[in-house]
């Protein structure tokens, strides 16, 4: 029960961000009482906090199944990555990167700083393949390169202030973000590869 | 006396901060009274916004000077721009980036945006010559890019968090990422011309 009713509250909350979704909702499109939705999360706080958690779990996941099957080259997986995650910002409410940082408890101490660490590790495992391949230069400053990409995509892609001023979705600017620092990444080998495939990170496949 | 006043406040708040600056110093180090400094600043908080104004002020007239002097290519005055705000983030006391987000009033209101416009700007300027010249790629994203580059400079490189996260200053933090996004603007010819001058960043020379 506890699953079905996470997955229920994360589709109405990426549906209609955090605050629009009331647990009148999730009960009843559920089909329970609100008394039984309360005997398993005390409030909607701590609801919205279980939906995050599985919400982050998931794309992990999914981006640990993309690795394990772009195996060609190191760029692929990377391009495939930026694709699913493009996609996946497509589907979201706009509303909810306001209150990523306004209305979600405890979002600043808990979802942003997992956002950052799942974007270290990805960019680690990615980084010293396509250097060995070629695809990639160097001399990357690898001591600070994995941070400093998570404060990119933190403060600067999921930032609704540039999304608002830059009048673009948050999706695209996601994209264009990682179209640019790939572009700094590659040698010319790498780049050559990248023009390729490039156009594929702003393509919306069905799932 | 105005001029000369808000020259020895700057002095004092680059080499301790805003905090440990106080009015009484101020006039001490001035030979002047407080009467007398309050008869040209009503507060504190004024006093620091003129030198804050002041500050960004000389460094626009110092970036237009770079501009007219490094006539060679388009790439030079961005190096020649990057090693002198490298050396300058270099003499500031750190504990001013963590004040310019909370103790200089009207910070975030003024001053933070002002650095955005100036590094838009900047930005516009350079890219245009660099691309006519073949030094950067024609299909960069320009409709974004000098607003993206200022929200990356103001909520990532001067972020003191990341510096501390990252054992690094500031200084260094700024001169890493305009060296990553120079590998990303430039051409092939453009990266041969970056190769030759990109240590030249990182040097801090005696003013």
């Amino acid at each position: 029960m506890r699953e079905a009713i996470v997955e229920v509250a994360q589709r109405l909350i990426i549906q209609q961000g955090v605050r629009a979704t009331t647990m009148d909702q999730i009960a009843e499109a559920l089909g329970i009482s609100k008394k039984t939705l309360y005997e398993h999360f005390a409030s909607k706080d701590g609801l919205v906090e279980a939906c995050a958690d599985a919400f982050l779990t998931q794309i992990e996941r999914k981006l640990c199944e993309i690795r394990q099957t772009h195996t060609e080259n190191a760029l692929l997986p990377m391009i495939a990555t930026a694709n699913y995650i493009y996609t996946l910002l497509t589907s979201l409410n706009p509303i909810l990167y306001t209150e990523l940082r306004r209305v979600i408890p405890h979002a600043r101490a808990q979802v942003l700083p997992r956002i950052q660490s799942i974007v270290q590790r990805q960019l680690a495992l990615s980084v010293a393949q396509a250097v060995k391949e070629g695809l990639f230069r160097q001399d990357l400053p690898m001591d600070i390169l994995p941070l400093w990409m998570s404060f990119v995509i933190v403060q600067v892609v999921l930032n609704p202030a540039l999304a608002e001023q830059a009048r673009k979705s948050i999706a695209e600017i996601y994209a264009e973000t990682i179209l640019l620092l790939l572009y700094s990444f590659t040698t010319e080998a790498g780049r050559r590869l990248l023009e390729n495939y490039k156009s594929q990170i702003f393509q919306i496949y069905v799932r």
